[in-house]
């Protein structure tokens, strides 16, 4: 990532205790708006850090149940917006020929129509419904995932400056990283990493980890899902809601990821 | 809020470094959907910790703008959605004879609607003028601020247990707490507080300092904006885009309030 992209200077005042005040130059890690569109339809806007937009925006829709194969979009545009918007904000997916989606899939509309009555299993139903079953994986081991926070931790280069960002991550079994993605929204990052993965032909991850460096909450394990992503990680806690979808999708689920112990909170990991 | 309605009990396996797994009995943070309703139409889903519902609600519609004053809402009724939804995770706002709201009003359309070219600026001048300004107020002290962290500490029951909550506070400028929520979306905590004060008839908060535990994104600060709170506090980071629209509309926004120190990124404290 371009730290020119996610970072941008603020002038603030640092107060100590006791009363000194000192005007300083600091850096806060930048977020603006991205409008994606379909097709020439608006179809959401994200609140991002710039950068790797296209991966953002692919991987939204492959999410969003919308997309699954390279071969279903064709190009990805910037639509510049007039006079009053010089900057590159709006995101146009091409699709490919003859191929359509239904928006009506965007996620407020999953979770809305699966209730009869919105109880969390009619939700976690309707979401392991929507995406394929995992296909037959391999249990990755303890060991490669002990390995793993530190090595997202160098590899994440704006959380230090900041302390604003949150990373998602991409491990193979080895536990060698694809691909870091960091972002102000949790879910954008995950998308961004899911997008890079899309773009390179990976999907769905069935043999990949997963680790984030916050929580875990549904919507990540849906994402996850989504991806076919079978094992995520996380350096902090997970939901009552991720660890059930995780169970009934048989999705290995790892929690507090730190230092010299883990919670396994659903699936199992090779000795 | 009650601990048993946040907190759930799931079997895990506790792996130490070095090889031994121990099952245990843990707690995570509990997390459901509730769709919310505005005179029986289906307006948003929200993945949340169960509790304080009517809060969350009615929260949420004041920060989207769609209501202002306890009037507007006669009464809140949970929906039992049939056989396969006991729980109650349906909540209907009924509101005043003769009043409408304009559900095409919501953020999602708010964002888009604004933009014939999304940039930020487009975007932060668009919910800027959605709200009213912020009336004249006093600039809390900073002696204040410093110790508002340990209060918000003392008062968040379920984040010790679980590590998986977000919690929003409000307090008044001599720094007593007025009202304190926790939740597995920390919009969700925010919305809560605000909800508490429109049931309390407190609407707008320009005399209260809210503080939340996290980071402070863009919606943070909208939602805060909407609810007229003219100080905001965060235990971690800003983003670009809070501090802008802090700017613009006259907020104060601290960052990194902790330990001995803070950053103003907006506005201005009194000795």
């Amino acid at each position: 990532m371009s730290l020119a992209n996610a970072l941008r200077p603020k002038s603030i005042n640092r107060i100590e205790k006791g009363g000194a005040s000192l005007v300083r130059e600091d850096v806060v890690a930048v977020e603006e708006p991205l409008e994606l569109r379909v097709a020439g339809h608006s179809i959401a806007v994200v609140m991002r850090t710039p950068g790797h937009d296209r991966e953002l925006a692919v991987g939204f829709l492959v999410t969003e149940g919308l997309i699954r194969h390279r071969d279903d979009v064709v190009d990805l545009v910037y639509c510049r917006g007039g006079e009053a918007a010089p900057e590159e904000n709006i995101l146009d997916v091409l699709l490919a020929p003859g191929m359509s989606v239904d928006l009506a899939r965007l996620s407020r509309n999953v979770f809305t129509s699966s209730s009869c009555g919105v109880c969390s299993k009619a939700t976690i139903d309707a979401v392991r419904r929507q995406f394929s079953p995992l296909g037959r994986r391999t249990a990755p081991s303890r060991d490669v995932l002990f390995r793993l926070p530190a090595r997202l931790q160098s590899a994440q280069a704006v959380f230090a400056a900041t302390g604003g960002l949150h990373a998602s991550a991409l491990f193979d079994h080895e536990g060698r990283l694809i691909v870091v993605r960091e972002d102000v929204g949790r879910h954008n990052a995950l998308d961004k990493v899911i997008g890079h993965a899309f773009f390179a032909e990976q999907l769905p991850l069935q043999e990949a980890i997963l680790l984030v460096s916050g929580r875990v909450s549904f919507e990540i394990m849906q994402k996850a899902l989504a991806a076919g992503i079978s094992c995520v990680a996380a350096i902090s806690a997970p939901t009552s809601a991720a660890v059930e979808l995780a169970r009934e999708s048989g999705q290995t689920l790892v929690g507090f990821l730190r230092g010299e112990r883990m919670n396994v909170y659903a699936g199992t990991l090779a000795e």
